[in-house]
């Protein structure tokens, strides 16, 4: 922390004429001081500058009332919704959510975590259930609470809220197959270190077995979460011959670039070309035609997510992990397959 | 912080066989140690589950390599891609961001500056120069370097990092009123403690009397950042009579909710009614018609904002201000003004 004049937590006591017990809960638990008090002594840390540092707050109270949360990105929506959720429900309680981002890079994502926690963070929220066993390891010594969210499996021992990738994907994907559709192209995001990408590839690829397909039948394009990636990639399997009469992308943001790779080809959705996406975030209701998609509750994930990190915080007591349901949204870019030529 | 063992730095020094200053490096600016080194101390913080603490840090180094950024939401993407910019850059200098959003609440915002500064931020990223003195006071006299982007005014002495928000909407009204649109619907976020919302709609007015229009000519919804706030703004902008023949938007997230409200009143862009957006968004690429609207370099504009804050905290000198440009991009949602029936 940098230097600077440092006024202590009893120059604030002083100042506003409480007692340094009082100034402690200001701090760390607002929610339960007197509206009137709590403006006295705010002015009163304002007017000295006074910032609590480590060891103060240490001594004032176990919490810290600040919970971290680490995603994979934070450029485009798939956890933005979900976060404000967090955040929200998070402030409600009297603490703040601090997030960073690890652009999908694990050793970022450790780093980050270890600095959440140097940064004194009570609690951590965390996407998706892989990671290295080092990092849980630290986790567990340091007894620092964390929610696995946007992944849900019932063989995992860690406290999750989500929803099951696989067995969505596959519903969407037996929608798709009832359509006709025969040759399928996918668009998805790197599946090694991201357990949503493998288990909704994994859940197209049950539906296609169930209807009598194989890999041979599946055209695959790996690429990262934007949309001008999600346009090159349905570009490359839209250009293949003979070309796939659907192109499932494994979010919103994937299917928003298949749709502009579509207009560019001359290619009419869903006439020529059905596309689905994944998320069922606001994008998908914008474009022309609307998106067929699966809907993740994202807000209720986060409310959900903040509600079990702020239990097992207060409580220290392991919550059980909560799966949420998710459901087929029927649009205009699904369509029957068209006849092959 | 939670309890729990609580290694020291000695310990760690030891399990790695270095120096405790070695470890301190490791910790500090890990870019200036041998990886080889880095390894090494990483294993034994990892096996003996240490996170330096506050007080430790603070003998350390002065610096805790963690800038923080508070923006007014995480929920749309006008803030998420420079954020991104920020946190690559940052990471490269091998520093963690830490975000936090307060729902556009300066009440929410002051409680995480303050939260920020106590879980030891270096430095601070804010959005826009609009807070109440006693914060400007708190982070002075805290010697906290900020930052302040996504706006910029010659006459403000804090050092900033954006673009004129006013000449940008001016310079697109401008293009506007020379299609002809004498009847302007404005959907804007509030304006009240939103110095970017302010001077858009000052811009737009600054356009309009140079055209020789009055704010009589001018009808004007103000609401929240989201697709379907927008829409339901745009809606009842559109039912008015006369209707405006066209509808600018405070941002693309809005536009885009406009553009669903004139689908669904049967109104075609550009032919019944002209939509203009701000910021180029990826959405706007996406919509159909795609989007006229101001284009603004988030990426280059944190960058800035990420390297502007990491020499004010090692260097401890002020920055100067820098002004990015921004540039009007026609695309195909605005057209001629429909002649009134």
């Amino acid at each position: 922390m940098r230097s600077g004049t440092n006024p202590t937590v009893n120059d604030v006591a002083t100042a506003a004429g409480v007692s340094t017990a009082t100034v402690s809960r200001c701090i760390n638990s607002p929610e339960v001081v007197q509206p009137d008090t709590l403006r006295r002594v705010r002015a009163a840390i304002d007017t000295l500058g006074y910032a609590p540092n480590f060891g103060a707050r240490a001594l004032a109270a176990k919490r810290t009332n600040t919970v971290g949360a680490i995603v994979p990105t934070l450029e485009n929506a798939i956890f933005a919704r979900g976060l404000e959720a967090v955040q929200r429900e998070l402030a409600a309680a009297g603490s703040t959510m601090l997030v960073s981002s690890s652009s999908y890079d694990p050793e970022q994502e450790a780093e980050q975590i270890r600095t959440l926690v140097a940064r004194g963070a009570d609690a951590l929220l965390l996407i998706g259930f892989e990671r290295s066993a080092e990092i849980y390891d630290f986790l567990d010594r340091r007894k620092i609470p964390h929610v696995v969210a946007w992944a849900f499996a019932p063989d995992q021992p860690r406290p999750a809220v989500g929803f099951d990738n696989r067995a969505a994907m596959r519903a969407l994907a037996e929608k798709t197959l009832a359509f006709g559709h025969r040759r399928i192209g996918l668009v998805t995001a790197q599946r090694e270190g991201n357990d949503r990408a493998q288990n909704r590839w994994l859940g197209l690829l049950d539906a296609m077995r169930a209807a009598g397909l194989g890999e041979d039948d599946l055209s695959l394009q790996e690429t990262v979460y934007d949309i001008e990636s999600g346009r090159a990639a349905a570009h490359a399997l839209l250009t293949r011959d003979p070309r796939p009469t659907v192109i499932m992308c494994g979010n919103d943001v994937l299917a928003a670039g298949a749709m502009i790779a579509a207009r560019e080809l001359g290619l009419s959705v869903p006439e020529d070309v059905s596309i689905t996406g994944f998320d069922d975030i606001e994008i998908a209701r914008v474009l022309t035609p609307q998106l067929t998609t699966v809907h993740v509750p994202h807000r209720e994930m986060g409310r959900r997510a903040a509600r079990m990190l702020i239990d097992m915080r207060d409580d220290a007591t392991a919550a059980d992990s909560v799966e949420l349901g998710t459901e087929v949204i029927l649009r205009g870019t699904l369509g029957p397959a068209p006849v092959t030529p």
